[in-house]
């Protein structure tokens, strides 16, 4: 391996010039790309975690976690304080440890799927369930009103295996073999004090976050996430996804969010046998421009009131919802086939939003009108507040778990 | 949409030049992608399918499917017509159909997820399995010797609704929509004559081809297919992999192969607490550099008896099997967590050869003796005839089932 300059950046100057001189056996950064492009990697550190505002990663490894019986609130800090120096190395392209077990004695600090790739824009973001705010930690009366549980919706059909969580992580990457690594050691990290309950691939984004992105396709082949909230329309952000300074938010969420998951399976096999007419009636929009029904240009202004009263973007637009906007940030899913032999895929939904009420308004609405309810059902859910992000040195989680 | 020699290329000529000009909305070809680099298009006619000399793309979507009842042989030829005409258009980034279904009445002909997505060196391979020799079809006759199931092997712990299957259907792609893609539209247009038995998707390739590939690594963190054999050797290929001459070979899958397909998963959480040294003990290769123990370069020459007497590449090397060798060309998988809530992950080991025995000598050994069943579990598996390659305006698998 040839010692550049990427190489030591990431392995932090002397430190890594030494731990790269040291032999090609035990060099701690990753090798870099071929031809040495932009290094790939998203800054951890920042009044938000990384993995909302940042332009959505082509894939994903989420997983929801528990904790263990018996572990107290100082363990969580223990937790979080791993977590969060794993994060920053993973992110930066190194491995998770710190590099020191080389030991053949010892199992490895990291499982080494990842040497070799590139950070690929990792980003890893952390939240905590209405079930942490139980009487087990002491937590209770830190739980913001807008965290509870997410009501019985419209249409739910909820598997609760796959839903809900005392903790979250969503691992997102431009490789998913950096995503599942990066998930697979923070839960070895994890060991004892919290266990994966349930965990989603996606694998293909089905939204755009940044203006600078085109508009990807769902599984329905339709263009999604065209009238999305952008990270570059800073109003937009700070009105509907960061937790600002209202007296109903708590200090300890301040430059968090909320998100809400949901795996939404889609019932492939009816939607392949509709018509196109009838496709884009239920959507609101042409198939394959994503124009609304009647335009010609995907960003062509819509106005719901011209669209089937019951097509699915007049149902989901702003307007028809006192104004309630999210961060979309989803990704296509498919796990195979389910028990009747049809495909279980479609879209695992993550939107990130400053209040839940924003997903309770929308999904009341969409749960009981929209035309899309034929070909869709909701299987999972969940809802997490999202931690704000740290400063260098500083632990993910500390004002709350102090 | 700007019209580019690249999509006037894609859509054939003439005919491709009327379809782009008649308006964005029912262009034939995906766009192309932005600043115009290579055309991702690995070519579908030749001797040999594509798909198994092809440098092993980053991403699979593997299905088995089975005949439905009724079928007849007839009915078998009409859909590989038109899986032969569906593939060759995919592979070059064109939609599935003919274009021709804009009308608003019908269902589209192709489901649209990857429109504007490049041909992302898609390769779709199909393969015949043991089971369409029985009484069905009349094909008894025409049986290789060779194509029965697999015994029993030792250490075996199948899933039967993961192993077999009529047929099977291998797409690779660099990006996973596009396999998927890919997948969904020739099922589709399966639709009353097959159904698909059991599908896996795989994220991560591991192993190399081409002498021009870096060697990826595994779930274990190691290096996977370093000793492969390699496209570029076509003396190994003939021997090892291409289906030739002999009087014992049937004419009809002379330019073919076999596949072996084994969903191997790792107890991926008693690895990670594997001492280093155990890990490079079971495997005899070093973790970091991939070189053979002792040694410190990747491909340093491999001495089977210099290794420890269970370890994996010992056991595995063809001098120890009778030369027998394999074209590896597996991925990683994860597909959650199982019932006891561990981690669902491994490899999805798919391997070509010119005979099944091949597989069948090196399985025996490796399940009898590998310390690596420590672990692994073999829990899927199934084999099938590769069908020859075709030319322009054949249609595949037609000499098996004239």
């Amino acid at each position: 391996m040839t010692l550049t300059r990427r190489a030591l950046l990431r392995t932090g100057g002397a430190a890594g010039l030494a731990a790269a001189t040291a032999g090609a056996g035990f060099v701690l950064g990753r090798e870099t790309d071929a031809g040495g492009g932009p290094d790939h990697v998203v800054a951890f550190h920042g009044p938000h975690q990384a993995g909302i505002a940042t332009a959505a990663q082509d894939r994903l490894h989420f997983a929801a976690l528990d904790v263990e019986p018996g572990v107290t609130r100082a363990d969580l800090r223990d937790l979080m304080a791993r977590w969060t120096a794993a994060s920053e190395r993973l992110t930066r392209g190194l491995d998770v440890g710190a590099g020191a077990s080389s030991a053949a004695l010892a199992p490895p600090d990291d499982t080494g799927e990842a040497v070799g790739l590139s950070a690929a824009n990792l980003t890893v973001t952390f939240g905590v369930g209405p079930s942490l705010f139980d009487d087990r930690f002491g937590l209770a009366g830190r739980r913001p009103a807008a965290l509870g549980p997410l009501p019985a919706l419209p249409g739910d059909a909820l598997d609760r295996s796959r839903s809900d969580g005392d903790l979250c992580v969503q691992a997102c990457a431009d490789d998913p073999q950096v995503a599942f690594h990066a998930v697979r050691n923070l839960a070895r990290l994890g060991r004892g004090v919290v266990t994966v309950r349930w965990s989603q691939l996606g694998f293909g984004r089905t939204s755009s976050t940044s203006t600078a992105q085109a508009t990807p396709r769902n599984l329905m082949g339709f263009k999604d996430g065209t009238a999305n909230v952008k990270a570059e329309d800073a109003r937009a952000m700070d009105e509907a996804v960061w937790v600002g300074g209202r007296p109903d938010e708590p200090a300890w969420l301040r430059g968090g969010s909320y998100l809400v998951a949901r795996r939404i399976r889609m019932l492939i096999e009816v939607w392949d046998r509709a018509s196109l007419g009838d496709q884009e009636q239920t959507i609101g929009r042409h198939k394959r421009s994503g124009a609304p029904l009647g335009a010609s240009d995907e960003f062509a202004t819509l106005r719901p009131a011209s669209l089937p009263p019951d097509s699915h973007v007049r149902l989901a637009h702003p307007d028809t919802n006192r104004g309630a906007r999210l961060l979309r940030r989803g990704y296509s899913f498919t796990d195979g086939l389910e028990a009747l032999g049809q495909l279980d895929a479609g879209l695992f939904f993550l939107a990130y939003m400053r209040d839940p009420s924003a997903f309770i308004t929308l999904q009341n609405r969409l749960g009981t009108s929209d035309k899309l309810n034929e070909y869709i059902k909701h299987v999972g859910s969940g809802l997490w507040a999202v931690l704000p992000g740290v400063r260098p040195g500083a632990v993910l989680g500390s004002a709350l778990l102090a």
